[in-house]
Formats: C-alpha cells, structure tokens, sequence
C-alpha cells in the first residue's frame, strides 16, 4: 500500500497531457508538492492523510491567467463605457499617480482571494510596487510570474528609469529560489518605451534567464504611433532591436498583420490574448485563429479589472470561444478544447512554467482545481470541455489546490483571510474616490 | 405602523422605473403578490412576518429572459463547435423528433431551477409540448410566456397543423386566468411557416389579445431563401402578410437592414436580441444600438441551451455589450444601465407584461432578485450597474421572489426538489446518447 499526503478522487480527470488523457471514475495522488499517482479510482491501494471526494465532479489542472495587473481590482467598475483617452487620462493614470506599496498589496490579495475563488492558480502579473504584488501572491499560495512595469516616464514606485532597472534586479535576486514566484523583466509597450531602455530590458531578461514581457499592437492608434516613429509596424519593430526570441511574452497583438505573426512564429515568440478587455475597451478583435494556425501558443488572460471587470477564466474562455465564431462566421472555430488548453497547458507553456504546471501528470506540481458539477446548469454532461467553457463558471470550482497545498475547500479559502481583505479593499477604494474627485 | 408579508431591507434597491432612481440604504416591503412600500430604511414604520435583511446588497428586479426553448437544457453540450447544417441535423431534429410531454417537463424544470438560481424571474418560451412547460413554470412559481411552436411540419406533439392551432387555443383558454402564466400564439419562422399558416397565426393571436412570436433573420441563408420565395426581405414579407404590429415579437433579427428596421420601428414591433446564441452558433451579429437608436424596445434572451449553453442572464449582459462595443469599435456603445434595462423594463415591455413587472413600484408585483455584494469579485463598488453587468454572475443571486413568494432564499430553492430533477435529468440524457446512437 502507497502512502500519500493528498488524495482526489471520485471524479473524471482531464488531464491535459499531450494525449489530452481523460481518466473517468479516476483517482490523482499528491506527496508532498508533486502528483505521485493517476489512475482509475481502486480503493485499497493508496492511502492519504487527506482525502478529497469530488462526487463526480471534474478534476483538471488549475487554471493559469496569463496576462493581468492584479491590483487594479480595486479600480474594478470605477470607470467604464468611456472613450479610451478619457478613461485613461481622466481616471486611470491619476489614480496610479497617488498609489503606493500598500495599495498594490491590498488590491494583489483581494484579486488572489477572486483568482483563487473562480479557479485561477498561476498568474502573470505586470504592475507597479511589484515587491508587494510577489509577497501577495506567496502569501495567498499563488503559483506567479511577477515583473515591475518599465517605462520612459517617472514612475510612483521607484522613480527614474534607472531605479527601474534596478528594483527588477533585485527582484529577480529576492525571489530566485522560491518555489511559487518567478520574476520577468516587463517594459511596458512599444509607445511608452525608448529603443534603449527595450535593449536594455531584453539584455537583462537573457542575462538572467527570465522571461520577457510587453504590451504589443493592443489599439490601431499606437500601431499608427509606431509605424510614425520608427517607419516600421511593431514586429518588425521587435526584430530590429533583436528583441524576438522565445524568451518573450506579447499581451494583445489585436492589430498585427500576417507577416508579423509569421515572424511572431518563426522566432516562438508566445502570445497572449485578452478578449474581454479588447472588446470592452472596443480595441478590436486579435486574428487568434490565424496564429494558432502558425503554430504559436496562445495563452488566456483577462488583463485588469478596470477593462474587464472581473478575474474569471470561465468567462474568458466562453467570450473567446463566442467572438471568434461569430466573427470567421465559422462554429467550428477555436472549440471548447482549444479554450481549455489556452488556460492549462498553453498558458504554462506561455509562461516557461510547463515542466512543473499546465497539465497533471506524474512528477509535476500539483497545481489543480475541482469543479462541482452536480448543480442545475451543469446538467446533463455530454462533454466536460463543452461544459467547463459553455456552461461553467468560476463559482463552480469546489477545491484548489496549489504546490501540494489545498488553498481552498469547499469554496472556504485557506490561505486568506476574506473579510479582512474586504474590509482593507473598502478602505482603500474610499481613497480612490478622493483621488478622481480632487484630479 | 403599518404591515407587510415581506421587508427586504438594509440594500441599494434600482427600481429601474422610468427615472432610474435608485434608493441607497433602502426598504421594499410586499403585501400579498404586490410591492406596497419602496423607500428609505426606516427601522419601525413597517412590521412584517418575513424579513430580509440584504446585509448592504443590490436589490433589483427580477430578470427577464425575452426567449429561450427552456426544455433544451437536456441538450446542453450534446454537440457543441459544429456546422449548423450537422448539429441541426444530426442531432437537434433527430433526437427532438423522439421527445415526448415527460421530457419537456422535466427539461423545462431543471431550466427553472437554473433560471432561479441566476436571478431570472420571467422567462419566454417556444418549445414543443408547452402544456408540460407552462406547468413545470407553474410549479416553480415563475412567470413566463408560453407558446406551442406551430409549423408546416408534423409535429411530435400534436401532429398535423390543424391540432397545432387548436393545441394553442387550448392553452389559452385554461391558462388566460393564471396569474403567472401567459400564453402566446408562435409560428417557428418565415421559411417554415407558409403564409396562410402565418396568416391564421396572426388572426389567432389579435382575436385572443395575446402576443404573436417568431423567428426571424436568424442567418443569412434564411433571408436569401425567403428572398427566393417570396421575392421580399424577411421584414417586408411580414408586412405584405399584414403581420407588424405592436402584438408582434421578432426573435434574433440578425440579418436586417435599415430599412427594416424603420418598419419594425414604425409599427412598435418589438426585437429580442440572443447574442450568444448567434455568436456560438456564427450565425452573425444583430444591429442592436441601430434598433434601440429608432425606438425599438429590444430584449435580451439566452435562446436554448443547446446554442448558448447556459440559461445565466448575467453573462449574457455581459458577453452583449462587450460585443457591440468592439463590433462598433465604440466604448459608450451598449453601456451597463442599457443592458440591465433590456432584462429588467424592457424585457417586460417586449412582452407585454409592464404594468406588473420589470421594474420595482408601488402597486407592480414584487418580482425581485438581492444580489450579495460581499464577495472579492464585487469589491469595491463604485457604480452597481456596472458590477452587475461586467463582474457579477447568476451565482450572485441569494434571494429570489416572484409574485411575492419567495422562490430562493439564501440560493436554496423553496419550490422545487433540485435533487429529484437532476435526477430524473439524468435519466432523460440517457435515453438522449441512445436516440443519438441509433440515429
């Protein structure tokens, strides 16, 4: 008889290896942070100090948001339906101006507490006073990649560009050994950022050996920007810089054209896709389907809550799955599978995370959700990809759990302390009003 | 002081009445079926058997759901990313042409189980068998609109044409003194309803004041196929039949012109708009902001679960303006109070049920939902018609009251057996993979 420290069984298992292996009536093992069992359910031979019983439901690997500026939750609902420039000039940015370490630790551990809630266990976040946003993320027991945004401006965190660069450094040196949090270089975009300060950022992101990541052809407007500045569209941008390479991460290329994506392709470079955002900002709709095509991994993120306005993956998958459908007039584009891998193994693989993450199977982390299905809207079950994109959602994810550790269960959170993070949210958006009324 | 049944209380209540006010710390108490106090929270003045205290949530109207096939939540995921021509046919007709009344029973009470649960109120129905599904709503104690679908085809229900019209005379007359269940007179659509069966549909439903409902414009190859028929766009072809009027309910409207619309408009038909439904099955995007722009009073239906797949009105809101805002490449389009007014006033409007419902009034019927606002997804809150439409979901609703009876407390259903009917939900989804099987 096998011992083990965790045991998740009675359910069906999608497991999303590369056979995309679904286990029915399966059973998964932990020891320690690591899956050390899956098979059919055979009582006997396993035994655990814990035990989980799905009763039926879907056991899949947690879900991973690649591209989020988790704090913003607390700007969640505070502008929305304007014009671009006027949301961003109007209220973003002059309440970004006054913020500081403590307001992005309290908006990273309300959007934890949210992530966490609706089935997220990895997030890459990119963001300001990211110190704050890393010990949010560790003491939440979130799996992340963390990055303080880079610009050509002075910023509320570290000040001139200089410092920029320096506060990552440390970054990267403070976090290199922890299990859970991984640092990225992150200068913003193509607009806000200088050709040196973008050689700069890659050659520190290949000297570290860390990932790279920017906003790239979000809106025509700064494709326009781009092309006026450097004569040339923004991949092509990239590559004269010599910044393509599989060590960068782009965030919404919505506006590249098909000769970018196939040099985004040649150099497996990874993007990531924000419906929700794009569209509720009326950015437009990235060719997803054309560079899935190419061959290059997409991953799902939800961007921050002042452009979507919630962290939920479920609805991100379904609103991806619907809009490019309705917009190729073709139902058999990007299916409910496609949608899944987005959020699993793609996205680990986004993130250089694959060889722990994305997928369960023997040997990785045990990063994995339970979804219970025993409720009106999740019955009957024909097909459980159809379901965890089409008809699920977040509040439908029972237990989670993290590198071995159960961070929820039964929907109770277990590293997080809710209503203290309520209560600290509340406070803090009471400031933020104060903010738009004085700008 | 005065007396009450019911005192919600110690909320922000959106009346949604014809000023949008809303009454923050307010009290809503209800006699009988009917609301007979909306106001400030003032402890003492009223005095009822039940109380609700909403602990600071949302209090609004109930949702309405202008169109949906209720019973095809047995079919939720069946056959999902397909062509439509291969889902029609392989499996919608094939397994629709087997069910029998037991089955749109029990489809039609899981439907308003999952209704409830997502804060939906009202819903309206065209399916087969309506008998079965005007008294699985009756059950639940929902508020519907129901209507036996009629077309030039045999029909499982009631057979040849003829017993069509008589089956729909019938339920008008058993159910025209019911205080929750309406009937409707409802021809499938223009290419499978010839122009006298159109015409005597008309007749039937202006003689017994009650709404006339169709399909219409769905796709493109519907409206080129009544072009080729009849020689005139959909809408016209309406007209020349004599069929516009404000008795007249129009659903999807996908695929109509300017034209068209000013004659939808000029003749106070009114639009249910289904845009995941069209989305999901790349049917196209309807001209919703052009409609409302002319006057049009536009509804919001989740159509069946077999297109959608889920009955969540929240999402729907959600995945609606988001799309008309990056399909007109406009932030303003579609904005939230727009969307909680197509579920709530306007969708009573549609049909024909605002005197009673939509919004929350001295002397209406007290159909309303309570959102809890206490979650990480809905912190802070800075504007609720946002948060309803861009963070909440349907798993926010925690009362429900319909006609002054509460249906959901605390998401526990009061008036039907949840367990009992995901059971017998079962049952019918296997006979379901076996009519597939042997088709």
């Amino acid at each position: 008889m096998t011992k083990a420290d965790i045991l998740v069984h009675n359910g069906t298992i999608l497991t999303m290896d590369s056979q995309d292996t679904i286990i029915s009536d399966g059973m998964l093992a932990i020891s320690g942070s690591t899956i050390s069992y899956i098979g059919k359910n055979e009582k006997g031979p396993i035994k655990a100090n814990k035990e989980l019983d799905t009763h039926g439901g879907l056991i899949l690997p947690g879900l991973i948001n690649s591209h989020t500026h988790a704090a913003m939750s607390l700007f969640r609902g505070l502008a929305d339906d304007l014009p671009l420039m006027e949301w961003l000039h109007n209220y973003i940015f002059p309440v970004e101006g006054k913020m500081d370490a403590d307001f992005v630790r309290v908006g990273t551990l309300l959007a934890c507490a949210e992530m966490i809630l609706s089935g997220t266990t990895t997030f890459c976040d990119m963001y300001l006073f990211e110190e704050e946003a890393a010990r949010a993320a560790k003491e939440a027991g979130m799996r992340s990649v963390v990055g303080e945004v880079i610009y050509d401006f002075p910023s509320p965190n570290y000040g001139i560009l200089e410092k920029g660069f320096m506060y990552t450094e440390e970054l990267i040196e403070r976090w290199k050994k922890d299990p859970l949090i991984n640092i990225a270089v992150e200068p913003h975009s193509l607009f806000t950022c200088g050709e040196e300060l973008l050689v700069k950022a890659n050659d520190l992101a290949i000297r570290k050996g860390v990932p790279l990541i920017l906003h790239l052809a979000e809106t025509k407007e700064e494709v326009k920007e781009i092309e006026k500045r450097f004569g040339k569209r923004p991949v092509k941008h990239l590559k004269h810089l010599g910044l393509l390479g599989s060590h960068l991460i782009v965030d919404h290329c919505v506006h590249i054209n098909e000769s970018e994506i196939e040099l985004l392709a040649e150099n497996n470079v990874c993007v990531v896709h924000n419906p929700e955002s794009n569209m509720k900002l009326a950015a437009g709709i990235a060719p997803v389907p054309a560079m899935i095509a190419k061959g290059i991994t997409v991953g799902l993120g939800t961007d921050g809550c002042a452009s979507n306005n919630n962290l939920d993956l479920f609805g991100e998958m379904d609103m991806a799955a619907k809009l490019h459908k309705v917009n190729n007039l073709d139902p058999t584009v990007m299916n409910a599978q496609t949608l899944i891998q987005m959020t699993t193994i793609d996205g680990a693989k986004v993130l250089g995370l694959d060889k722990i993450t994305g997928s369960l199977e023997v040997g990785k982390r045990a990063d994995l959700i339970v979804i219970d299905t025993n409720k009106p809207h999740l019955i009957p079950m024909y097909n459980p990809y159809s379901h965890l994109v089409y008809a699920a959602n977040g509040h439908d994810v029972k237990h989670s759990i993290i590198d071995g550790n159960i961070v929820m269960e039964d929907r109770r959170l277990l590293t997080l302390d809710v209503e203290d993070i309520i209560e600290r949210s509340k406070e803090k958006s009471n400031k933020v009003k104060e903010w738009v009324r004085k700008s």
